[in-house]
């Protein structure tokens, strides 16, 4: 098993989406490049949704086409159609992102699609992708919990992530999105899927609604996963807020890497210290405790 | 190995005695008698040191005195000293716990005494509660880590608690007090005691300074520990104080805990919901993530 660990950031993305506070274009590139800094290798940019359903990342073009792109760094973006996939292309994107539930009811309620449909919007971006050497990383969510429906049966989220995988998705990432997961069930899951996916070819992505992420993170390194999605700052999501749930903080990863013994090649004090002056930006103390215990030194 | 594990809260002495907010006597009595009613075996009430070294808690004799005890629950109070010996039989303590550290330096830094010298004041308590009916546990503190000397030698750690086990105590609590450690040390740390200790007279008691506690719980259950301190509303510090470090909060161990099919008898909801109330009354919002979802829910 590799001891080096790869950190998909996702703050720019999954976090500032779901954070009420509105942050300026230009902060929102300024962000990516302190974070392209600190020796992060893959960090998600942007989301070419429609500004009707995400207003905050509206500015998408803008910030793709803002930011210094550092050579050895990924920096994808998530694409819901093939209009999506267009708008990122016409600013240089190479790699992107899809993303459908393996809870068929959150898939519903949040897209208006069924999984089905979901998957086969994205059979033309795959494509399309693929002739136009853009790498294509696939996305499940609610794999441990659905805020609708409850439980997600372990068969929904093979059955997903295989269709993903087998459509070209060269990653596929398992999101714990309402973060309601405890190590045994992460365990099994991961598991699961990597019973029918090389485990080279999975993520684990858990927000901390219930403080269990890190727990969940170390368990899925212990089964072999080697590429973990979390959020500089923690950000995604006011705690107060109902249903509401920030991603697993960036920081605390790096520290809990560190501590494994494993390598991920991230300055933690210069990531910290994003995270701080990102959560002054968003108008609160960073949700990090890696953030806030190195303020405190 | 038990599916059931004892949790041992410890909020109104180790949380209390580090928060900055003072609490009324009566608050005090009230928080111990709400967290009686949530199923919680064990309540470590308060400390019979000395009020000049922890002032927050110089109404050790009256919170205990006004308490409701509850038949099948435990009420242990710390004691320094045969002094806080005798104060707290006064009242009628039937279960008392002593403290040492595993870091020399942390020992003098913080008791004025080294580690052997902190035994050998043990050694009277520990036989007039034996002569008493008195149970003790004993407290090692430090044991992944020292903000004066770095790192502990496990050596040191195994040989304290080896000395507290002897004299006595009927159980170990080993202590990651500055919250530093993360899963593999914490694991290795629990082997090395647990080859000359019996499990089952072990504990551990994490803080959450870099958000790691819950996988560290969760390493150790694996490791087949069944007992764990953690504190309501994740008291113990303000985040921002050099150095400070909140316990781990207990409604993420027994939200933890029933995720891995674990029994601890306590209602999470009532759990919780003092755990909100506590933190009103010292003025913040609560630590516990679990705390924070189930009131927006």
């Amino acid at each position: 098993m590799s001891d080096f660990v790869r950190i998909v950031e996702v703050g720019p993305r999954d976090g500032l989406q779901n954070e009420k506070q509105a942050v300026a274009t230009a902060d929102k590139i300024a962000l990516i490049d302190r974070l392209s800094a600190t020796g992060l290798r893959t960090i998600e940019a942007t989301s070419f949704v429609s500004p009707r359903w995400v207003p905050q990342l509206a500015d998408a073009a803008e910030v793709y086409a803002g930011i210094q792109r550092r050579p050895g760094i990924a920096y994808p973006v998530l694409v819901p159609n093939e209009q999506g996939y267009d708008r990122a292309r016409a600013v240089g994107v190479q790699e992107v992102a899809v993303f459908t539930a393996a809870s068929e009811a959150f898939n519903r309620t949040n897209t208006n699609a069924g999984i089905d449909e979901s998957l086969a919007r994205f059979e033309p971006i795959l494509r399309r992708a693929a002739a136009d050497g853009v790498r294509v990383r696939g996305y499940v969510s609610t794999v441990l919990g659905c805020p609708y429906q409850g439980e997600v049966p372990l068969a929904d989220v093979v059955r997903v992530a295989r269709a993903l995988h087998q459509m070209g998705c060269y990653e596929i990432s398992l999101g714990d999105t309402i973060g309601v997961g405890t190590p045994r069930k992460a365990r099994a899951m991961l598991q699961a899927v990597a019973a029918e996916i090389p485990m080279s070819a999975l993520a684990v992505h858990f927000h901390d609604t219930y403080g269990q992420a890190i727990a969940n993170i170390a368990t899925c390194l212990e089964e072999g996963v080697r590429v973990v999605d979390s959020a500089v700052s923690g950000a995604g999501g006011c705690p107060y807020a109902k249903g509401a749930s920030g991603n697993v903080a960036s920081e605390d990863v790096v520290y809990l890497l560190q501590g494994l013994g494993l390598e991920c090649g991230v300055d933690l004090p210069s990531l910290a210290e994003t995270g701080r002056w990102l959560a002054g930006l968003l108008g609160r103390a960073t949700a990090s405790r890696v953030g806030q215990a190195l303020a405190a030194t």
